[in-house]
């Protein structure tokens, strides 16, 4: 059983790291704040009798010492987006030393923690970068091509993750051959679901970047018919692709996020747009026929309008369907001790999703209370949160014993 | 008879006392550059025998010191937009030498010199400040709400700008009563006019910003009937506005030339998007049917979407109209001499609208040759300058004789 109290007050050490100006948690990819964290947390897994350790993505391992067979590992991250919230992340890198107890007291001791780095997205423009390494969804190359706005490469970032971490911990290999199943608790992060939330599939942005290159010119001196006005052709951009999304299932979504024009003055006619575009959701035919209407409109209106367009995929995301055993077990085990759950899907982009290429996986969601996610006023009910810890021990119990005894 | 060679070598002089990182002219309002370029200016007007001064605006002057009655001043101003060209106000600043020239040759000491502050927009947002503060139709007030990107107000700048002048210059009252009629020749901003122009009216841009709050959340986890989405209602407002200018006759034109969304993430709903619009044009009841679409559009839109409008006019235009004698005397003068010229009108703003409020007005436009206005690559023909020059030293000629005798 999670020991609540226990879960809050490592939720608040965690949260009193680092604050940022709005008083949110402020914990950036591969930051000094971040590995103090990971350290916090190698320090409860110290005392919970395991032995901590750190791999070459600098990602935090946590493994029983007297068991080499497979292993039953939790965990999610601990860095967060800038002023971020009291959960997201740091609740399922909490619970983890929760299962791990809880499967020691049921007689396995078969439990590990997993706690990925770099998990948020806004430092490098690229998120899930831990658990992306170490699947090999992304190559240690990759990183030298990300940048933050200092113009720090996320290799440069790591690289200093790693010597932050050195002294503390010893550098191990990263036993994922062994790990029999993986189990991940966050906060929901779509405030319609009520309820506990068990993830069938979780959407992956495919995201572009759209250059439209017209003529910039004096907003006095030419004339409506003589324009090539690059910010009125990306006008009629951003609404093809904000159609084209509104025709799929509710699960589809399209978002131009990012707009730039230049020069960007209001007296010049802009000369050039980039829109920054993100397409996301469960089905993946879905997510063909939308963006064969973004580049279909791209086309269509930049030649209207005598605009170069230039389309740039920068990420390809294909949905993901996590385990389904593990998913109905987790139904079951709700259902068993009358706990109110539901299938559900991620519009966001998790750690789980790239482990459940390689791993059967096993991600829920706590029900969104108080502010947004992603913000200081993000909220969860503790209630909720050992009701949530309570139904992934049941499962991974109920895994154990499918689990060769190494 | 203008001066050739002295008009480029002035020229010339005017270029080289500043340049920016493409190469061009680089003379900010109210900065050193344009002191420096003002005091080059007085001291040519002094070896011309002219008396110069700075009036409280910041405005130069060059009187001739042995008349004291009505007096026929030209001039344009010698700030430049960032990296600017050449031609654009220091053509008609060293033209209007010419003039006082032209004048005393033909026996009447009835010239002077006006060159206006800070008539390029780029600094503060605003421009035509030094002729609409000597008209009146701004105050000192204003420039306190004006600033610079680094927080400098255009008080302030004014301030410095008069301590630049102040030992080299002595500060006077601006004669404006006494002035019986102005010329300003400019190079052209709109490659379409071929011919020396004798421009009529002039497009006075209004401006609009439009502050768009909708809700801001995840990309992936906000279903899109669920969005309030700043920036697609913003799109549909651009091309409104778009299609209403393209609905009016060719002169009326509206452009939107800088947008800002926030938080601005690619993976993140835009919660609020601002827009700079300008609208203009020579008829005024056209620019308002321009205006009410917009303000339609942006009701309809807005209330459509779920997102809350704010219009706020930064700026409030209305065309002038130049002065009809003066016009058409000087397409007959050029007429009598054999140089190409048409009536036109101007889409770009320019002291002498500002002027003609007040005092007969003739603004002259040279073609534009080589690269655009307001870039380093700026360019006029000598011959063509020279044209002008005597076409507008022969129309003030005229005038002379109309001009009271004190």
């Amino acid at each position: 059983m999670a020991d609540r109290d226990r879960i809050a007050s490592r939720l608040q050490a965690l949260w009193e790291i680092a604050s940022g100006p709005a008083g949110g948690a402020d914990r950036p990819a591969f930051s000094p704040a971040e590995a103090e964290a990971m350290l916090l947390i190698a320090q409860w897994a110290d005392e919970a009798d395991l032995h901590p350790g750190v791999d070459r993505h600098g990602n935090l391992w946590a493994l029983p010492s007297d068991w080499d067979g497979p292993l039953l590992t939790s965990g999610s991250h601990v860095d967060t987006v800038p002023d971020g919230g009291r959960y997201d992340g740091a609740l399922g890198s909490v619970l983890a030393l929760e299962f791990v107890d809880d499967l020691k007291a049921g007689g396995a001791a078969r439990g590990g923690l997993l706690v990925f780095a770099a998990e948020e997205a806004p430092r490098f423009g690229a998120g899930t970068i831990g658990s992306r390494l170490l699947t090999g969804a992304m190559s240690s190359d990759d990183l030298h091509q990300l940048t933050d706005r200092d113009g720090v490469t996320a290799a440069a970032a790591q690289a200093d993750h790693l010597g932050r971490l050195r002294d503390h911990l010893p550098r191990i290999e990263a036993p994922l051959h062994r790990v029999a199943a993986h189990a991940e608790v966050h906060v929901a992060q779509r405030r319609s679901l009520r309820r506990l939330g068990v993830v069938t599939r979780v959407a992956s942005p495919r995201r572009f970047e759209l250059t439209l290159t017209g003529e910039s010119g004096h907003a006095g001196e030419v004339a409506m018919t003589d324009r090539r006005d690059a910010l009125v052709a990306g006008a009629e951009i951003i609404l093809a692709i904000d159609a084209a999304a509104r025709a799929e299932p509710a699960e589809t979504v399209a978002t131009t996020g990012a707009i730039a024009v230049s020069p960007g003055a209001v007296s010049v006619i802009p000369g050039r747009t980039l829109l920054g575009v993100d397409v996301r959701g469960t089905d993946g035919r879905s997510l063909d026929r939308v963006e064969t209407a973004l580049r279909s409109a791209t086309a269509e209106v930049s030649e209207r309008r005598g605009v170069v367009a230039e389309v740039r995929q920068t990420r390809a995301g294909e949905p993901v369907a996590l385990d389904p055993v593990l998913a109905d077990a987790a139904l079951a085990c709700a259902e068993r001790r009358g706990i109110p759950a539901e299938p559900t899907w991620s519009g966001a982009g998790h750690d789980s999703q790239h482990l459940a290429a390689r791993i059967p996986t096993l991600l829920l969601f706590v029900p969104l209370h108080g502010g947004e996610s992603h913000t200081p006023d993000e909220g969860a009910d503790l209630d909720e949160i050992v009701q949530a810890a309570d139904v992934v021990a049941a499962t991974l119990g109920t895994r154990v014993s499918e689990v060769p005894a190494g």
